[in-house]
């Protein structure tokens, strides 16, 4: 492809650097040369060709100026440079106008967002949700405009020309980052660097597994790729690290990551913090790894690498694209000053100017329109057939299309919540922790698409689903996922499965504390409207003699104060069933269940109905809605506050006892509820949790008194510590005799 | 050392896993052999071995039984294998007295902690804050039993017999995890996996930093290593890949990690989530690479790889050691079960047997006791030796022994405070995180162990320090850290660096809302009380068009429910002065400084008293304690309340505005302070903060009104998502009179 570089792009572009050891030709397998790879095509790639004419692009440009084109030569440039330099420029002129985003990415990038776009990938850009397209992910999500303009070029109607007008603009279509509530057709949540990767990873995981569990002899009903493109931030960040470890564990051969190797981050060259061998780690971690050397102009190159990539199909493929950020930028390409500021209207035009591009801005040419025009009908031709085979499998396959449908919809089975195990005063004490597990046993019998695991804690979590094996590169049918000691990415890929298909169910489980290894991913669930659930055991002190490393204090404040997220915390049986129903139902919103390491009692009065309204009155001697005074606990201090009541009552108290099993959904409740709940003039108030009174004075009031634990922990016996602490039943009486 | 294993040993060592390519030999470069690596001696390696004499441990044992040792051949074993059993034994013990905690680490790991503190490190066990002891670090905390025992053999008086039947006991000294605060002889807190090997990197870096500012010809005043040992776990969390691969970029040769390779986790074998290539991914990184087969007797191997890993000064090393989780348990060994609980006073009563170990509950023979006892004396000399050393460096070096003195004692030198700029209402207006930078580079001129950077963000956080250069491989004596895009490490590796000496003061940045990536550092830098100075820029929706993944809401909050945390919120560039005055000073509670991006303009009435209170009036125009209305702010929005308070003056209302710069120190001042700023009958009160509301109730009291945002938020135009969320003027100025 030398030959379709000009002289001065040959001249800006950067030249490789000395620690880039290999290249395609180096890595292919000894059985594999280039040649032959052009004629091994899966099936899928050969349908996408087959119906594709590739713009040759071999055109020679002559150009006697090394710092800017000659003009003249824009005549010459093929329909696909022209492609590509649309998409360009549409990044360019938007970040301009917005006078904000960056640019140097989309520039980079173009050529390889162009191939995927326009030549590999199969998608409806009339309806972005059609369930086997094909599925992309910019990991590197500053660089949104390339995907906005790659959407917009596609057909896609969620980005207008009106929308790329208004970039990072309120209530635009096109946010400063991608985000997929706001834009048909972005998948995921990115700009955090790392979670798109891991996202994918998720993605690519969901298709494995579908694939496995529902396509059958002849009807491949699920046959789909996953595309990312991850930048040298995402790879320096330990998410991605974890979640490409696990790829490469599961062997996700439909998955291929494009590595745009520019080697500029915001802080310079990458020489200066960044200097380990890429590739030697992504083959340590069991990945097929292949260089594109030319990134900016090498479309054969490019393409050549994704055929290779699809004919691997037992481990998931790096392809190492080397760019120029800010490709055609001639005083600004290859530095950092191109990542994330706008060119500056001067630039702009010297940009124009080497790229040979005349136009006014948001220009997209007649021939590259009509280029593009033809995925819509090839879009929905893709869907049609699907549709068509679909309905064929369903004839054939009844149980398992109602199944995937289940899946594909987001519509759960009729009566599942049924299936939910039912619990009474009788039932023997046990930790919720080990309740949880019954539920997520029932849920899986009845919800096709509940699935999830632990991160190296399944036997004390109490994940594990019995009736199904583990998730494994020869298992993917099965649906326990064993994620090893990596939190952040389990979260980060629970979140991509979520956002496979509606009807995905994803849980994942560590203890309470480490939420801090995966804060950041629990944040994308809520913000992306993943409705992920959260399997968080050992949710305080009670956790005993681990000690203040592994005990959460201040988690459950620090989640309540999270926006869309819902914090339960069931104090027996019947809440944590009452938890996982109103988890299963809320898809939107992730749900993080706080359940314990240490037996309690099944407490009289829970109720599931009660739980869904986040806060209830368990019991109450008083008359009148008017009690002395009102206990108010959670999880393992309910029982607490149950005992203090009993005792207060033999004294001849009326007291009330309130669950606060969730103040987001209490929270949530008509005005009236509340009052009948916390009435106004019952001041005397105490609240109990072994975790940090902060927030408490929403619901205990400045009358009332929260009793919680608002320094770290210790290491000792679990009853021991309560004690210590004053987490106990004569604390509450105390205080409650104090205020009433 | 084959000669030395059993025949039950060998039995019950696991074999060798498929997937390890390498070995010891294989990895030696190929100018170096085994041979000549014994006569390799560093000068601190020399000192150390030619004062001890390594008992031999040739001796071939008979055993007709398989399963168990025959308990005659007890009396053959040597000495070392005598004091290796002994630490096995005390773990084994302790974990059982308790009935928790972890006895398979230690078992296993008993050789290699055994070679490192008997034979390889220099510490003064009656003095464990000898500024140039050797660190050593358990990543996997977990079994810090083999930390207790080791330390107790060593001589330490932090860990008696009495402290070791009391692990895990409330208030002992044997806590759960290692904790520094706890244990002295402990360097940093571990448990949490994965933390402690990017704290052991903050320690070699600290190490190195010294060593290039302070050592001159002759005149070796810093010289010591930094070792660690790290489990499966440590090694599938991406914490320790970003402070790997910072390793290894840093060239931190005095770094020797020993990877207990035991391919055993709680969810059983590694297998199952981990099957990458470790040897290859820390080549990858630039590291070292040893392997060591027969990590459970083989202590020759294990001298030579250390030895090979000193004579390698510029990579770290890593030492990856096979072996037997649980080793010496005969029905346990090599499996999960012996992992993270105790064995049981069946299977305790076999290992005895199978280990012949004939002995009581925490047994230590008197040969053994006296085998280490030289440690004291020797520990003694070592460190007198280095302080006559650093007095006759003193008298050569008096400017560079009075910094490095500073950095060891913690001492700052006086009057360093009157170096931190001061403001005036005539100052321009700037962002505060461009004050941070001018305060930033005023403390790194005063203060000795002033030193820090940002994640890739430099130039966003404005974290330069402009006198010095970047701390690099070459030039480990300069300042500026540079850490690329990992947050996690960063934090985790400027508590290790706070660790090292009570004189370091780091600071680490990044934008405010991925303290979400670092939030298990930061909480590990509260509980292990390290001083570092969390620089957090971009805190609000402020930073506009990059939208909700980028704008913190519930950070604050989230922070200010945390022990020990100090979260600052500095409104200009005085509070911000004082921010950093308050948090240079609290050396055992991190600090976080939330600043803008946005500018600000400098305020009247703001001091560094003030900030020191946490909480103080910037303006009142009423009369006797007695405003109609108490506006509060925090940050970029107290210029809001100031310039709502200046309206509604106009309009004749007497308003005091009081400044919430830190919630932590104002909830510390005397109730007659906080009477004085917050009057109990005035309770006509607003905040204004743009992040959740959270928790503001406390001051605003349940008649007052929190202004703030409790959604995610949105990419526009800063200005324009104040107005459309109502963080604005008209807001406050409306509140104030619907309460007053």
């Amino acid at each position: 492809m030398a030959t379709s570089l000009s002289l001065s792009q040959a001249i800006s572009a950067r030249t490789s650097s000395s620690h880039h050891q290999s290249s395609l030709s180096h890595h292919l397998p000894s059985s594999l040369s280039l040649s032959s790879l052009s004629l091994l095509k899966s099936s899928s790639f050969s349908l996408k060709t087959s119906q594709r004419v590739v713009a040759p692009c071999a055109t020679i440009r002559a150009s006697s100026a090394v710092d800017s084109l000659d003009k003249s030569a824009s005549t010459e440039v093929t329909l696909i440079e022209k492609s590509v330099n649309t998409i360009r420029f549409l990044a360019i002129d938007a970040v301009e106008k917005a006078n904000s985003g960056h640019p140097g990415l989309p520039m980079g990038c173009a050529p390889m967002g162009h191939v995927l776009y326009d030549e590999v990938m199969r998608y409806n850009p009339k309806n972005p949700y059609w369930f086997n397209r094909d599925r992309f992910v910019l990991s590197a999500g500053h660089g949104c405009m390339l995907q906005y303009a790659l959407l917009h070029l596609a057909g896609y109607d969620s980005v207008t020309e009106e929308d790329l007008k208004n970039f990072r603009q309120w209530e635009s279509r096109t946010p400063g980052h991608p985000e997929n509530f706001e834009t048909p057709g972005v998948e995921v949540t990115t700009g955090p660097l790392g979670q798109g990767i891991a996202n994918a990873v998720g993605l690519a995981l969901a298709e494995k597994h579908l694939a496995a569990r529902f396509n059958k002899p002849g009807a491949e009903i699920v046959d789909h790729y996953t595309y990312a493109i991850v930048g040298d931030g995402c790879q320096m960040e330990g998410v991605s690290q974890e979640a490409c470890s696990l790829a490469g564990h599961w062997g996700l051969g439909k998955l291929i990551a494009f590595y745009d190797d520019n080697h500029i981050s915001i802080d310079g060259n990458t020489d200066i913090a960044f200097t380990e061998d890429v590739d030697k780690r992504f083959e340590a971690l069991g990945w097929h790894v292949i260089w594109v050397k030319n990134g900016n102009t090498g479309y054969d190159e490019i393409r050549a690498a994704i055929r290779e990539a699809k004919a691997v199909t037992d481990k998931p493929t790096l392809i190492k694209v080397t760019t120029t950020i800010g490709y055609g930028s001639p005083n600004k390409a290859n530095s950092y000053s191109v990542h994330g500021s706008a060119l500056g209207a001067k630039e702009v035009e010297a940009t124009r100017s080497n790229l040979g591009w005349p136009h006014e801005p948001f220009h997209v040419s007649e021939d590259v329109k009509k280029h593009w025009s033809r995925h819509t009908p090839e879009g929905a031709a893709l869907e049609a057939e699907w549709n068509a085979k679909f309905a064929e499998y369903e004839r054939k396959y009844k149980d398992e299309a109602a199944e995937l449908k289940s899946i594909i919809t987001g519509e759960l089975p009729s009566g599942w919540e049924n299936a939910l195990p039912t619990y009474t005063t009788e039932s023997p004490a046990d930790a919720t922790r080990n309740l949880s597990q019954q539920c997520l046993n029932a849920l899986a019998k009845v919800l096709p698409g509940f699935l999830g695991g632990s991160a190296d804690l399944a036997s004390s979590n109490m994940t594990l689903l019995k009736m199904f094996g583990n998730f494994q590169k020869d298992t993917p049918e099965e649906r326990n996922l064993r994620f090893g000691v990596r939190e952040h990415a389990m979260g980060s890929i629970c979140n991509g499965i979520a956002h496979h298909s509606p009807g995905f169910i994803p849980y994942c489980a560590t203890f309470f504390v480490f939420t801090d290894y995966m804060r950041a991913s629990i944040r994308m669930a809520a913000l992306s409207q993943a409705g992920v659930i959260f399997v968080m055991t050992h949710d305080s002190i009670g956790l005993g003699e681990d000690g203040p490393t592994h005990q959460p204090i201040e988690h459950l404040a620090s989640f309540r104060a999270m926006p869309n997220v819902l914090m339960l915390r069931p104090a027996d049986g019947t809440e944590t069933a009452g938890a996982y129903k109103v988890a299963a139902l809320k898809r939107k919103t992730p749900a993080i269940l706080a359940l314990s390491r240490q037996k309690l009692p099944q407490l009289a009065g829970t109720s599931v109905e009660g739980v869904e309204k986040g806060g209830y009155v368990i019991s109450d001697n008083s008359k009148a809605n008017k009690p002395d005074v009102i206990l108010m606990g959670t999880g393992s201090e309910l029982e607490i506050a149950a005992k203090a009541a009993d005792e207060l009552r033999k004294e001849g108290k009326a007291v009330r006892v309130v669950s606060f099993v969730s103040w987001e959904l209490f929270d949530a409740q008509p005005d009236s509820y509340k009052e009948s709940v916390l009435p106004s003039d019952v001041t005397a108030r105490v609240s109990i949790e072994a975790g940090s009174t902060f927030g408490w004075l929403k619901y205990v009031g400045s009358k009332g008194k929260a009793i919680g634990i608002d320094r770290f922990g210790a290491s000792a016996p679990a009853g021991k510590i309560y004690k210590e602490f004053g987490i106990t039943k004569e604390a509450v009486v105390e205080a409650a005799k104090s205020l009433s």
